[in-house]
């Protein structure tokens, strides 16, 4: 049996959303953040040594990792049609985008997560460095957004479920205003109709608002 | 044609490497970085909105994102005897260092030395937390290769050609010592002793020190 470990308003709700589109039978394991510190318990440290989500187990195997785990369940529980053939017209935007996600726009986030805790001036080089480079990603992919329903092209793909989770629960974490990115807003929407993105947030952080706007 | 536009001391040497691990024909256009801030010049940002390395060009497709530029290579260039297949027991493994290179260990490699830039105390909380966080990633990492050749097992992968950046040029711009790792420091021997790998280094960055010490 396949079993999510999911981490609350964590990287690991990529993986519950895509089993939830994948329609598979699975078993989902909550697991809450310290109240304090926010980050993960000993509970869900233990189960794989870097200590982070997602984590899923099946049989004997644990495995870690996002794009490692999305790519397992895509292999082992018939996901192709999440995917793009390299046949395509569409391939290389999907893998632009697919590896987009923790290529760049998640540590971008991370980043400048990190950064906002330091109370640095507010004309902090290194600050305005990483929110121009930021600022830049989010635009570019704006743009797509404006050309295509989703970010490989018509067809919704294993990068769409990549990389909403920097755009929507990341904001918890780090705060950002989507105002000037319009399509990336409207994208939301479009995700947030979706039952199976829905039904994964209800099952994962039931009361979170999934911060769609 | 396939043209690999690499940016010397980049993430791009990862595309040049590939390209020499199958025995491509393709062009290699060599970018300066600019020598007082060390970033990449208009040349090489003019090539993608993003304005980072890696980029290669092949027809009318341009494409960025390592991660994507791997995948785009094996698929259409018949690569897939760097990769694992589902049904191979290592699959797993593949996968997920694979995309620990791109998820884990680079991001904690950029948010170091970002941090490290900032002149923090030595005892800011931010940077042990993010130090340690990296310690931790390397530490697993030696675990894994004391008992296996390669990342993904006794097979060489494009999950190593991923991953070797972080561990050798990467160190030019956050100067990390490997000393505690001895099962990190012994496999970049073995990638040292791979004929594609100086051949790439020697095309695309001819004078610069490997750092495979």
């Amino acid at each position: 049996m396949l079993t999510v470990h999911h981490l609350k308003k964590s990287q690991s709700e990529r993986i519950v959303w895509l089993c939830e589109e994948l329609g598979l039978d699975y078993e989902l394991k909550c697991y809450n953040r310290d109240p304090v510190t926010m980050l993960a318990m000993p509970d869900y440290k233990a189960l794989h040594p870097i200590g982070a989500a997602p984590v899923i187990t099946e049989g004997a195997l644990t495995l870690a990792e996002s794009g490692a785990i999305v790519d397992y369940i895509v292999a082992k529980h018939d996901g192709a049609r999440l995917t793009i053939a390299p046949s395509h017209p569409d391939f290389a935007q999907y893998l632009y985008w697919l590896h987009f996600a923790n290529g760049n726009l998640q540590p971008g986030m991370g980043r400048n997560m990190i950064l906002n805790r330091l109370s640095l001036p507010d004309d902090n080089p290194t600050r305005v460095a990483m929110r121009g480079r930021l600022d830049r990603a989010l635009r570019y992919m704006d743009d797509r957004l404006e050309e295509a329903t989703w970010l490989a092209g018509e067809q919704f793909t294993i990068a769409d479920i990549m990389t909403v989770f920097s755009l929507t629960t990341m904001r918890h974490f780090y705060p950002l205003d989507l105002t000037p990115f319009v399509h990336i807003k409207a994208y939301l929407q479009r995700v947030g109709a979706r039952a199976a993105y829905r039904l994964a947030m209800e099952k994962g952080d039931p009361g979170m608002s999934p911060m769609l706007g």
